[in-house]
């Protein structure tokens, strides 16, 4: 039996996990990301946690498949970053820089992308090769897979559907300077903003009033029966659905699976985007799949480690 | 020197092409598609032609590489139809009852994809392997390719351009059933119905009034400064930037080219498209190219023969 690493490497801890050629998960420990500097000591710091993960383990280097890898940011095929803002990197050669430190294999992709793959292989995504992955966090990312291999895109922005345009109309500004992007309304903060939006509005009665206001205090208030909450949802619903709507005629994928802690929120979630993506949905995309993400933090190292797994 | 057949079948005709191992096209012929009878004359009168043109060139079926096919609907990976409205087709294994016929290897595809090979390889698409060919004829169609191979999607749906949704207030009613599609305003007849919409609106001076309303004499007019016309192709630009806007944020291709009838007005119409594109990319899209298409009627027997050419 042979094995390989999968590493996701984010702005604040590298995720580790030791997996077995048949895909079994053997080991998993967490690492600080030192970004400062330019964030130089990040991958000399995975390195050295191989090492002596290795030695500890009495384990051969030679007899390993390779690492692969995750970036929070755009990566081309040859393994190369313009810039990874939240590591501290400019352009940098990851491929080659990681080969050489480790003396092992290496194959990177963007982090989305491996999550992607993490839920096809092991999670939510059932094996099905035409996915795509929406996570809902503090922004709304996304991977895209056809035929099973990540859609990277010509300049690493493959998956970027947090900025699609779904309401022309939208006077706040988004994070990346346009207006109507759907991570307005689909993020964590998004749901937090339309939840503001709508008590702003008028006095409808709300228990959202005058307490915290998050994603998570605004679906819970929903499931008890709260008015203003379920419109809320419903408006989050409707922009996801339609979103989803717009992907599906463009490469028609079997299944959408929906992660990031927005989606903690559970099956009621899925609901209202069903329902809102069947309303309108053209008849070749109808038996769309939705399904909830199963690996939680764990789908990066698992698509990673499938960069090297059949 | 190995050669193939290149084959494209529409609802009036079908176009053959005879290709040489290194891409050169040696002969094109086109025969009439009988699709009386749930079409079950059209592959015994392709197969009758080609055995007729090896025959009077004197060469050996068994030296052909294959036969590629494009089909004006959905097909599946393993070459199945479920329904081909244009052709009389219901369900039908083409792959296997043409390479029956034939006594040669065949390939299918759906027809955008094949002409959005052909354009990738000979044509407007300069050899780019994330290329999106957007169609404007009497409707909008779409061709997606990701790494050189079509988007096919888990329904034989990819590459619907002409059916994302770009406006949600629309009243009117698009051929699917939904309303505000692509194909409402960037097709031919989308370009005539909102040219007809502003005449309507008030009495501005035109010279379309009164005259023969179609896509080409709305560009004939802009082109003379007419206003309306003008005002109109502006209309036109604004939705396909949006709706490649979206596509790019999706799968950011290297390169969209546009053809189709309407796209005979010529760069003038690109630089409305690319000029609605620009105003609100997303900046990892900014870099994204525009062509016109080149090869005409030509694109489907390229990129069918493609499907055998490396």
């Amino acid at each position: 039996m042979r094995h390989c690493f999968g590493v996701d490497i984010g702005g604040t801890t590298v995720k580790i996990g030791f997996f077995a050629q048949d895909g079994t998960l053997i080991d998993k420990w967490e690492i600080k990301s030192r970004t400062e500097n330019g964030g130089e000591n990040i991958l000399p710091d995975i390195t050295k946690s191989l090492n002596d993960y290795l030695t500890e383990k009495n384990l051969d280097k030679k007899r390993m498949m390779g690492i692969g890898v995750g970036i929070p940011g755009p990566v081309n095929k040859q393994g190369i970053v313009q810039q990874t803002a939240n590591l501290g990197w400019g352009y940098k050669n990851i491929k080659a820089e990681f080969e050489e430190l480790s003396g092992m294999k290496v194959r990177v992709e963007n982090d989305a992308n491996v999550a992607a793959l993490g839920e096809m292989w092991k999670g939510g995504g059932d094996g099905y090769g035409n996915l795509v992955l929406i996570t809902l966090g503090t922004g709304v990312g996304g991977g895209i897979l056809v035929g099973g291999e990540a859609v990277v895109g010509e300049h690493g922005g493959g998956g970027e559907i947090g900025h699609m345009q779904v309401n022309p109309y939208e006077k706040e500004v988004c994070g990346c300077g346009r207006r109507g992007c759907l991570e307005q309304y689909a993020s964590a903060t998004g749901i937090a903003r339309l939840t503001r939006r709508r008590l702003e509005k008028d006095d409808s009665p709300s228990t959202l009033r005058g307490g915290e206001i998050s994603a998570k205090t605004v679906f819970d208030a929903m499931k008890e029966g709260d008015v203003v909450a379920t419109e809320v949802v419903e408006e989050f619903g409707s922009y996801l659905g339609k979103a989803i709507e717009t992907i599906a005629v463009i490469i028609d994928p079997h299944i959408v699976v929906i992660g990031g802690g927005v989606s903690k929120a559970g099956e009621i979630l899925l609901d209202y985007v069903k329902k809102n993506f069947r309303k309108e949905a053209f008849f070749a995309n109808k038996e769309l799949k939705f399904s909830l993400a199963k690996l939680g933090n764990d789908a990066g190292i698992y698509g990673a480690a499938k960069l090297f797994i059949n």
